[in-house]
């Protein structure tokens, strides 16, 4: 297994911040996820900002899920009245994947004991993996670094491509056939 | 970061179990759940002792809710039938924070591998946190203190209170702006 | 604590693959489970292959549910489209228990970061735990082992057989009074 992606993944990168969204602040997460990505050979097709609003992020989440095998946001995971992007990515996705969730929040608890506040969800729509990283830059750069190495392997079961049978006891995650 | 309290977090602390409430064992969890948020600097202004009745549970965590920022519960979070305190704080949670629920049992496995049994959730009710402890007093006592550190930051997120945005780059759980 | 079961549990291992369905494929995950859960003290008193079927998994978990206080599936969890064994797994159980998922995949990360992706859960059904493997052989017994400790618990408080009173601080996990 290798972190580098093929050349046909396409990314789209969600900035959910109602300061950055009113020019209060700037947006150093979205660009900072934007340039991990790229480094990994994802092509980001696709960047916005968006205020902390449940209807307009699960908006863009169904929108962008039709152009985009991987949707990254980054923002609006924790407690306060406003954090909703959990919320919109449960309400669009159809399954979660709990330990994409776990594994970025156990890199965090390595960086800061406040990891264990992210209420960060991942998640597949179609064949479009979502997944939700904290708000501050190094927090969302640690936790995509700590699942980017099992990305590729994730979009390629959503896309159907799955593992030839000879590799099957490779196949630790437990997914399965070829899909018919 | 610090894991002292301000001076104006209040706390409920709720013994669930049918033994102790019938008089049949002593309430050791609660007195120790209480000593060791106070000695954090926490009033605790309500404790009880209550049966393993979901009705009964679901409506002391709603009542102290009006008057409690923090409710932490001890018991009631195993496998057996009359186990009901995690289904009644979903119940009455509008939000849960799995985070601190994996940190909790993340801790517990350090001290026995029974705590993999634990169904304990924490979630969010208007802007109190609740807390569910196991039931056995070592148990509820290493399973707070995992997540006391974080605790006030996490009701000052509920409270509206967050941080200045100079500071965002330390909002390493990805919590968001002030509440409009 | 320990981990030898006590003679009386029985186990059905439900193994879940459209390929071993069709006998393209050896079911080497069945076995190696069956054999694991022997060795431990469990009687393995029914075994099947299944198809990648939402329905049937539901339906045969129900089925077995009957008679098997522990039913074990191996495979179906991962991201496939036909991956579902989670799905029904949730359809059927009134509990899911997140803290033996959580351990199952701490311990596949042990072994491969692709551990992350497996969606497995557990949960129970009246007095039957059922616990959802990773579909390779090497995951699924990796899985298995890290929770045969505490399984025989698990298993004899769903089944009301509570500790004594007196051992109350061993029971680190909350859970709770005898049945009543």
């Amino acid at each position: 297994m290798t972190s580098s992606f093929s050349s046909d993944v396409r990314a789209a990168v969600l900035t959910i911040s109602d300061r950055c969204s009113r020019g209060d602040q700037d947006d150093l997460s979205g660009p900072a996820v934007r340039q991990l990505l790229e480094t990994a050979g994802v092509s980001v097709v696709a960047a916005e900002i968006l205020p902390d609003e449940l209807d307009l992020i699960a908006a863009a989440l169904r929108r962008h899920s039709a152009t985009a095998g991987l949707i990254v946001t980054t923002g609006g995971t924790g407690l306060a009245a406003r954090d909703v992007t959990p919320e919109a990515t449960r309400q669009v996705c159809e399954r979660l994947v709990d330990g994409l969730a776990e594994r970025m929040r156990a890199e965090g608890l390595l960086h800061t004991p406040l990891a264990a506040l992210s209420r960060a969800v991942c998640g597949t729509l179609g064949a479009t993996l979502i997944v939700n990283l904290p708000g501050s830059p190094s927090g969302a750069k640690s936790s995509l670094a700590a699942i980017l190495p099992v990305l590729q392997h994730a979009l390629d079961l959503l896309a159907g491509r799955t593992e030839h049978p000879a590799a099957s006891d490779r196949n630790q995650h437990g997914s399965g056939p070829q899909v018919e």
